[in-house]
C-alpha cells in the first residue's frame, strides 16, 4: 500500500486524558480512534492488526474442532431471565435498551444463554454431541470507568469458544485439546514466553479454571510464578488448600504483574438446566448437557502485545501480526524504490511505501513508531553504497543489501 | 467439513411467524437462527457465505481506493447534534442506551457523523484528500415492524464506504468509479442479470441519486425499466421532470418489482459543515470537505440471492459464494468416498462430506436444501457404474464420473 493513500496520520503527542501506554501508541501511530473512554474505533492499520490476530485464533479455534458463528448484539431477556442473569443486581454492567413497539433488549456482554437457548433446535442426542461454536465478535459492558486503553473496554472485541459435551469428563478431556492450543496462540502471535497458564478460583461451577496471563508491568492482576516457572497461581486465589491440591508444597513463587489474555471455565450444567438443553443418552433418558467457556480478549490482546513488545521510540510488532511487513521508505525521488515496491507486491510480500514529500527525520520517526518488522530505506547515500538499507525494528544494525538480493533475504 | 461435526440440523418446516421465503429456507437449511423479529445469529453455513459476500465486496472496494476501518456501535450524541440527527424526531429508529456514569448513548445505525469528526484528525490540506473509508459491520435500527427476513433488519450487516473529496466534481468523478465496481460485486455474487442501476431522487443534498435494484418478486420497490433495460427509474421518484432531465421522452417503460441492494448518495458539505470537517485548498482558503456515501446490505444482498435463485427444493448457491463447492455425499459406507473427499482437501476444493448415517431421501433433500453447486454422490450403484454421480445443483442432469476424473471435472 502507498503510505500516501492511507488516510491516517501519525501524531507526536497522545490525547491527553489517555494515561495508558498501549492506547496512547496505538492512536500515536494512527491505528486506533478514541471515540469514549473503553470505546475505540479500528483504523485501517489497526484493523490489520486485529485481522491477523483474529485469523491466528481461527486456524486454532478450527484446528481443535470449533464451528465459527455469529450471534446477535441485541438480546431477548427471555433466556437470560430463566439464568437469572437479566437481573441487574446479578450482572451490573448491561447495556440495555428497548423495543419501540415496546419490550426490554440488552447488548450482548457474553452468549451463553442466548447459544444454550439456539442449540435446543440442533441437540438431542449423545449423538449430536460434542459440539464447539466460537465466535470473534464486538461485546459491550457498561464499565463505570474505563481507563486502561484497549485493554478494559465497554465495547470489546473478544474470542469465545464455548463447548457442548455429554459430561463432565469429556469437557475435561476437551480441556486438554484446548489449552495447548491457546498456548499455539500466545506463541504465533508473539508472547508465548511471557504468557503463563495460571490457576485461579473457578468460580460457582468448579473448584479451580485456568487463566492465561501475561507479564506486563500494566498488567491488573497479580500472579505467582515458580521459580522453574512451570507452574503460576493468580495471587488473588492463593491459599493453603490450593497448594495442597496441587501438591505445590515446598515451591519457591515470586510475584510478578501480569495481564489476563485468555480464560478456561467450566459452566456444568447451570445454563443447559435452566434454558432446558438436554440430550437423551445411551440409555435412552434425558441429561443436561454439560458446558465450558473458553475466551480470549482480541483487543486486549492487541493491547497486551504493545505494552510488551514496545521501546521508547514506538511498537515492535510480530511479523505474524503487523500489519506489513515491509516498510519502505524512500529518501527523495528514485525510480530504484518505485521498482522494489512493485517487485515486492507482485512476490506477495505485504509492503507499506513511504512515498510522502516529507522529510527524512519524519519519516524514520513514523517508521519506528508505526513497528514494520523491516526497514528499507531507499536514497542516494544507499544506492551510492550499492543497495538498499535494510533493518529490522527490533535491532539496531542496518546493512546495504543489493535491490536484487532483497526478496531472498525477506523469505 | 464433515457434515456429522457441523452443529446444525436441517428442519423440514420453517418457523411458523416466518413469511419471507429468505429467512424460511435459510433457517430450514441451518444458515442462520432467528433470535427475534428481524434478528439473525448467523450460524457455520450462513457465516461462510456471508464472509464470501464481503470478501468479494473488500475486493471490489480495495480497487477503487477504500480504505477498510471499524466503526464502534456506541455513539456519543457529540457529533450527532451538530448535524440534527440525535433528535428522534429526525431519526425515528434509534436504538439508546445509558452510560452507568450518566450519559446518553445511541447504537450506530449509520456512522457519517463519526467518521466525519475522526477524519478532522487526519485531513488539513487539499493534499490529504481525496480519502475513502469503508466498513462492513452490523447496525442497528429500531425499526416497529420486521417482516422481511433478513432483507430489514433490526440488526443487520452492512457495506458502507464513505467518500471525502475537494469539490462536487471529484464526488462525481468517483461516482463513475465506484458505479462500476458496484454492478461487478452484483455480477460476481450471482445477480448481475436482474440487477439495474436505477435513477431515483437524491434526497435532501442534490437532485438525483443511484439505486441498484434487484429484480423480485419479493421486493417492497418498483421500478420502471427500458425495454432495451439499459434505464430504469425508480417509480416512486418518476417525475416529468425526471424524463426531461435524462432525455427519456419516448421510452416505453414496463414496472417490476424489485429489491434495493445498494445506493449512491450525494452528502454535499452537510455533515463537513456541521461537524468542521475542513481542508485548506491550494489557495490558502478553508473549505469544507465533500462528501459521499455508498452503501450495500451485506445481509440484504444474501437475502436477495436465495429470494431470487431457489426453487421449490432449496437455494441455488453461485458458485463465488457458495458455502462449499462440493457437496460429497456416501450412501452407506465405503472407502471411495472417503479417499475422495481427501483428494479434494488436499486440492483445495472446499468440500462437504455428507458421511452421516441417514437415509438417502434425507441426504439428497439436505442437498437440494443447502444448494451447494457440485453434488458427488458415492454409493454401490455409481461405483458399480464406474464411478461417482456428478450433479449440478441447477440441473436436472447427472453423469457417472471415474474417481480419478472428479477434480479435472471440477477445475
Amino acid at each position: 500500500m502507498l503510505q500516501s493513500t492511507l488516510f491516517t496520520k501519525t501524531r507526536k503527542e497522545a490525547p491527553k486524558d489517555e494515561v495508558s501506554k498501549n492506547a496512547q501508541l496505538l492512536i500515536r501511530g494512527g491505528f486506533i480512534h478514541k471515540e469514549m473512554a473503553g470505546v475505540y474505533t479500528l483504523l485501517p492499520l489497526g484493523l490489520r492488526v486485529v485481522n491477523k490476530i483474529s485469523h491466528i485464533i481461527r486456524e486454532e479455534m478450527d484446528g481443535v474442532g470449533g464451528n465459527e458463528v455469529y450471534m446477535t448484539t441485541l438480546q431477548d431477556p427471555d433466556a437470560w431471565e430463566k439464568t437469572g442473569r437479566w437481573n441487574d443486581d446479578v450482572v451490573d454492567d448491561w447495556f440495555k435498551t428497548s423495543l419501540k413497539g415496546g419490550g426490554a433488549l440488552g447488548l450482548g456482554f457474553t452468549h451463553e444463554e442466548p447459544l444454550t437457548k439456539l442449540l435446543k433446535n440442533h441437540i438431542n442426542s449423545y449423538k449430536d454431541l460434542p459440539v464447539f461454536p466460537y465466535q470473534i465478535q464486538t461485546k459491550f459492558r457498561n464499565e463505570l470507568r474505563a481507563k486502561s486503553g484497549i485493554m478494559r473496554g465497554r465495547e470489546f472485541l473478544m474470542k469465545d469458544l464455548y463447548s457442548f459435551t455429554a459430561s463432565e469428563e469429556e469437557t475435561d478431556a476437551f480441556h486438554e485439546k484446548i489449552k495447548p492450543a491457546y498456548m499455539r496462540i500466545f506463541s504465533r502471535v508473539g508472547i508465548g514466553d511471557r504468557t503463563f497458564m495460571t490457576i485461579s478460583s473457578g468460580g460457582s461451577f468448579s473448584k479451580y479454571s485456568t487463566e492465561f496471563q501475561t507479564l506486563s508491568d500494566a498488567g491488573e492482576d497479580t500472579i505467582l510464578i515458580s521459580e522453574d516457572r512451570k507452574v503460576a497461581i493468580n495471587k488473588s486465589d492463593y491459599s493453603d488448600e490450593l497448594i495442597k491440591d496441587f501438591g505445590f508444597e515446598g515451591i519457591a513463587f515470586s510475584e510478578e504483574k501480569s495481564i489476563e489474555v485468555g480464560d478456561i471455565y467450566k459452566l456444568g450444567t447451570k445454563y443447559s438446566e435452566a434454558i432446558g438443553l438436554m440430550y437423551k443418552g445411551p440409555d435412552g433418558k434425558e441429561h443436561p448437557v454439560n458446558m465450558g467457556s473458553y475466551g480470549i480478549g482480541v483487543g486486549r490482546l492487541m493491547g497486551t502485545i504493545v505494552e510488551s513488545l514496545s521501546d521508547e521510540k514506538g511498537i515492535v510488532w510480530p511479523e505474524s501480526i503487523a500489519p506489513f511487513r515491509v516498510h519502505l521508505i524512500s529518501l527523495g525521488k528514485n525510480e530504484e524504490s518505485t521498482m522494489l515496491y512493485e517487485n515486492l507486491q507482485k512476490a506477495g510480500v505485504e509492503v507499506l511505501f513511504d512515498n510522502r514529500e516529507v522529510g527524512v527525520g519524519e519519516k524514520l520517526a513514523d517508521a519506528d513508531l508505526l513497528g514494520i518488522p523491516w526497514r528499507i530505506v531507499v536514497g542516494e547515500k544507499s544506492l551510492m553504497a550499492g543497495g538498499v538499507e535494510m533493518k529490522e525494528r527490533n535491532s539496531e544494525e542496518s546493512s546495504i543489501v543489493k535491490i536484487d538480493a532483497v526478496l531472498s533475504k525477506l523469505t
